[in-house]
């Protein structure tokens, strides 16, 4: 039985982690689902260590919301930049779904998108896992989560 | 019994730490508090660290006041960079506590948003160590620290 | 018999893999492909390090198309960053063929350099693994890969 | 006996790391100086681990020069970045005294800047060394080193 | 007898490697020189690397010049962020000689400081081998690679 952690924040403006856990269960059993929140997207990195090294996670799922101040960006780089070394550390994947906020024109698109892309992404998570033939069939398709798929040039 | 690290550094312009010290005392008991200062944000990820391995803190409370200029911003870049780096580690929860000099427009503001910013990031540190379910139930819920919680979208 | 790691994503909106896969066989022999597919750039990191550690690999190349996009650029300065600590934590080279969409001006083009990108980096990874002596001979020669050699100064 | 570093550079336009010994002496006793200095900003992260690894250093002052350029500025992030490193390799403290050619308004303002940031942050290093009780009474009293200090808010 | 890595690309126009080991030859002896080419400067880090580990390498001069547009500049960030981090992995120093190409006004002008930078640092790495004292004893100097030195500020 393989363990996918579910790993959010309080500073998000949406559940995005309840949409992830909601559409891992519609895609596929073989898991169980080990569930983290912590206060921003900084604390994500840490948190996803723990999920994997003392909670057994063989993926983790880190969804967070930056904000859409300049100070957020250089956060958000900041917390990406930990989830890329936590993988390195680990040879566990981490899917990061991070949603800006000025992604989004209204509030109502903003919660759209998070949840999409927050459901897009825990297939993408469940893919890595169980299915990777899945992703070597879309090599190059330029599948997007959350808005539309651009596609592929040709 | 927990240790919970309070660092500090002179270079800020309020006194940080003791409020989240005292905050922390508000909010409950079963820990022991480690105090520790050091001249500016740069200082704090190593200090972070010999709290966590030579003083035996369970997590670090890292509050520090970066300056308003462009180098400021960059010197704060470093320092979280350096906090998310020795929280992979030591698996352990560093909570950063930076409040900009820019944020606030009078000297007041600052003072005032430092203040709170230091105790609601302590209360969240409580919380990791003593109450991770409080932050389940608020994932996605918008809360902000210092200013007022902007809250979930719907 | 040496293994070459193939790594692209289904983000990209062409299959610079298949190309770069398609030129290797062309180059040389003495080598088996290992492909993998991942959702965007910065899965790139730890799937290269699990080519090279759990499937053998002796270098990598790792394809992808970053976004027009100023959050794009910043992703893929994580996903550089992070391929350039894997090759750290290997001694391992694994060569990056990115292509930013917004390199060239019209789709057509940027398939066009998307090609011929990974065709000529696939068998700068072949020189590297079995003709050093072709990239000495090179040295300071002004090579590029994609749009034209610009040459030497003299 | 302790040991403290000083490590410069020949790309400064000042002899700061002579003003840090000069100040380090002034200020008490019970360590050593061992000396080093380096080409560039750059050169500093390594050159402090082996002053730490190799002669034994307890603590490190390392000091240099940014110059105005953009590029300078980026330089002295990575060699900041690195020096971070360092300190969370080795658990010491590393003391960075950097002064910006922008800083000043004339060469006269700079070498005035200089050596005062030389002989304050000489005095944080053995503070942390011997008497951190000193920094923790002026935790968040805004102090500055060079400029005049601005105060704590209240 | 001490081992010095020579380390240059493809991607430069100008044939830095070739000049430092010219310069190292005519600076001293006591050393055997290690050549290695790769395509672009973010392999220098692992190709240092390597140099260090797989061929013994004391101390390595890497090469290296970036372009002028925007993409360049962080490709350069990135390597300069490896080539120092395989320092603190190997406590070796590595000379980091890049020219970036909007450095100079002319094609003429490029190659004269890609020559006369590669040149002088030759001379830094042999210092930091054989001839510390040399560094110590120029400390503050406003020394420059390339262009003119700027000198001391008295």
């Amino acid at each position: 039985m393989k363990k996918i952690g579910v790993l959010d924040t309080t500073f998000a403006r949406v559940g995005m982690g309840a949409f992830a856990v909601d559409e891992l269960k519609k895609t596929g059993t073989g898991f169980r689902i080990e569930r983290s929140t912590v206060p921003g997207i900084k604390d994500l990195p840490v948190a996803a260590k723990k999920l994997i090294e003392e909670r057994g996670c063989d993926i983790v799922i880190a969804l967070g919301m930056p904000g859409a101040q300049e100070i957020d960006k250089v956060c958000a780089h900041e917390a990406s930049s930990g989830l890329i070394q936590v993988q390195l550390l680990t040879n566990k994947h981490i899917i990061e779904v991070f949603v800006h906020e000025d992604e989004a024109k209204t509030v109502k698109e903003l919660a759209w998108v998070a949840e999409r892309r927050a459901r897009e992404h825990a297939v993408n998570a469940y893919d890595l896992l169980f299915r990777p033939e899945r992703l070597a069939a879309n090599a190059g398709k330029g599948l997007r989560q959350g808005f539309e798929d651009v596609g592929p040039v040709d």
